[in-house]
């Protein structure tokens, strides 16, 4: 594990403090061993780390007087949604009070006509999928985990949908935050563009709770398309597969999901969710369109495929064909850990240009291949985006400091081609000297002068993205 | 004309600064009144307001340089490209320099497997796009004017073709900006999409050089689709040829551009551009995609717009012809202000909720059939976003007053609508009062507090989109 304790120092919480958030919260405040831990865990590869206490939040208003009362007594204030980020983006790692945003599932307004809803931080996505069904419409972001809105916009997530309808930065159309002055703002109308001053939106999005809380999002939903097609193909050479994806995306095919899955991630799929796909490089691929449109696109890249040495694709066509192809996926984190027992995992995310991608991979693959613990490689080729899986001994220190090295030169080599060190999972406790390395120090300058002017106590998710 | 020297006090400007700005950049600083006149001059209904003196930049060296000597000195810089904004945007109104970037015309790379270009922030879009031509590729995103890059991105442009491709906002993939601390940061890498820290790049888009000068841009491209066809068809009223629009989105026609033109701005296109156009309230369309593709897009909105009393479709196929229709559409401002011979004209422009665009515009039309003056409309129907142009009287003050009254009133009733005081002007001076009514003092509290930390002398394009 990541040991945390040496890195930061933790704020020191009088236990007064405590007693008077539990006059205003009651039994929302919540400083037992079990739910701090919960709340002190990440998904991934680091150390436990515990709040002060848990403070469940209902509304706007509930945000707004805890902003209020830990600002007066300089406590940090770390939101957290359904703690599925994996570089440490929700750990209180300077203590504090963890936040907890799920409780505030409303469904404020679905405005069907102008194809947007607004909901409260805590829906998650799945949750509003299934409300928007009977309205034709959907919300495509699939970041894999039933992951929050809220947490999804504070991390700029994305996923398998990106490809064709853009991440979190596309997604949001406004926002509702509680600043660190205990201001309630909300940062643009529901018009589809606006000129209207800085794009305070777009600065919210990926600030990883670090200025100011969001307490509700509206989103820019899309109609649920005609027609749906998945397929999965099977290739003989890693490069043949990626190939595939980077001809079709510049021959202008609206793929809605590519998918990339290497020999060892498919092994781990079968083993995981009792499947049998053949233990080769694989492509999952979802078609959205009418008819016609789905067909011209499910020729080109067949085409392309074959010329490339994939196999045939096997269909699913069926929603519950479809369900399952997508839940082995959406499963795959959690298969690519456990290919050894009681392993931990890390799983880490670099995105280059398209051109880039073939060669990207080919290297991170022969890279892991020399590797002494089980690594897989699986991601949203259609991006440019990949993970890396490691499943690693926690009994073992030598593997960690191996998949270390392993990570570095993985982002090396996509800076190297013009890329970035994250492109999905965020910045966290996990990539802060890889962003120094990917924007250089003054771009993080400005990014710290923001830090400072907009959170000048430091109180909201302090020490994420980077060291003040 | 609407007067700015009582808006803001001029910065003191040493005549010795002038020289050394002289041994600097030579004949590349101007001080003559010509020159200050065309730099000080808008478009719009603004008084002409002086800078200093211009200088002209080729570098983003040249850049680094003139803003430490600006800094030292205590000058301001407002940065200047094509000057076709119309809100003020790149008015010196507190004097000092107009940094004019129009000889920063190198096209740095076009990566055309990867769909992105970089250019210097003085090239301009039609320039771009005919250095594209042989690539397959096209730059989208269409002011009407022919902007340059820089001041599209400044202004968070976008245009007839943002329905289908977006605004800046989505086009720019990364900046080179120099900073007021007179670094040369560069906001992001060229990967499709990063979870890497705060999004600057967005932060800078929109933020009308207030922030920094920006001096390189990396845009997104598409290509260039295989069949385009353009049509125009009226209508026997704004309600119909509104509704039409919006429910073509609201089916998923993924329109290329849908463009609106009044009845009074048909009449004036009819004059300028030297069309027969009947004078009706007219939709402007184009449809981009495969073959199949905009034949089915072309079958349902001709249904739709049947439906809704519109007339037959007239074809504008081949590419000349398509060249006259949307250079008529183009010059449709110079055609609307010039209904009267010598008159200045404003432009303004909201954005809606597309569900409350039929509203919207039907109260606009007649609120403006009440006018003194000609007033027209035209505008970005699909986005929900529309301009009123108004040719106005420049020796009968009270024309002012009242086109001041009837665009209060058309702002108030997109901001009633959850609408937007610009779809795609700017704030510039124009509309500073109407930010804070949109977003609220909370809002621009945050703005005011990022100015203050990124800009702390307040030198970099003083006073634009809020009072600090």
């Amino acid at each position: 594990m990541t040991a945390i304790a040496d890195m930061v120092s933790r704020a020191q919480v009088d236990p007064s403090f405590i007693d008077t958030l539990g006059g205003r919260f009651g039994d929302r405040v919540q400083t037992g061993e079990a739910v701090r831990r919960q709340h002190g865990t990440s998904e991934a590869h680091f150390d436990p780390v515990l709040p002060d206490a848990v403070v469940y939040a209902r509304s706007t208003g509930d945000v707004v007087d805890l902003v209020r009362l830990c600002t007066t007594a300089g406590v940090p204030i770390v939101p957290f949604g359904a703690g599925t980020s994996i570089e440490g983006n929700a750990l209180p790692i300077r203590g504090g009070i963890s936040l907890d945003l799920s409780e505030m599932t409303e469904i404020v307004a679905v405005n069907a006509e102008d194809f947007d809803c607004t909901v409260q931080a805590g829906v998650r996505r799945e949750e509003l999928n299934a409300h928007l069904r009977d309205t034709g419409l959907f919300f495509p972001i699939d970041p894999g985990a039933n992951a929050t809105i809220g947490g999804m916009a504070s991390t700029r997530a994305s996923g398998t949908n990106a490809v064709r309808y853009g991440t979190m930065r596309e997604a949001v159309l406004a926002l509702t935050v509680v600043t660190p002055q205990g201001d309630v703002i909300r940062t643009s109308r529901r018009a589809r563009k606006s000129a209207a001053g800085y794009d305070l939106t777009r600065l919210y999005v990926g600030s990883e709770g670090t200025l100011g809380i969001i307490t509700e999002v509206t989103l820019r939903l899309h109609p649920i398309p005609e027609t749906i097609s998945s397929a999965v193909c099977g290739f003989d050479t890693l490069q043949g597969a990626v190939d595939t994806v980077v001809q079709s995306i510049q021959l202008g095919v609206p793929l809605a999901r590519v998918e990339i899955l290497d020999d060892m991630q498919i092994r781990a799929v079968n083993l995981w969710s009792k499947m049998d796909l053949p233990e080769v490089t694989t492509l999952f691929f979802e078609f959205h369109g009418s008819a016609v449109g789905v067909a011209e696109q499910i020729e080109t890249v067949s085409e392309l495929a074959q010329a490339n040495g994939g196999g045939n694709f096997q269909w699913a066509s069926t929603a519950e064909e479809r369900s399952k192809l997508w839940k082995a996926r959406h499963e795959a984190y959690y298969a690519a850990v456990n290919l050894r027992p009681g392993a931990i995992g890390w799983a880490t995310d670099v995105c280059v240009p398209i051109s880039r991608l073939p060669e990207c991979i080919t290297e991170t693959k022969a890279d892991l291949e020399q590797a002494s613990l089980p690594a897989t490689i699986l991601g949203h080729v259609g991006d440019g985006n990949f993970h890396v899986i490691f499943s690693i001994d926690p009994d073992n220190p030598a593997e960690m400091v191996e998949v270390e090295a392993i990570n570095a030169r993985l982002i090396q080599r996509a800076l190297a081609m013009d890329g970035t060190c994250t492109g999905e999972h965020g910045i966290g406790i996990g990539k802060q000297r890889w962003l120094v390395e990917e924007l250089g120090d003054g771009a993080v300058e400005v990014m710290r002068m923001i830090k400072r002017a907009m959170d000048p106590l430091d109180l909201f998710n302090p020490s994420k993205i980077f060291a003040l």
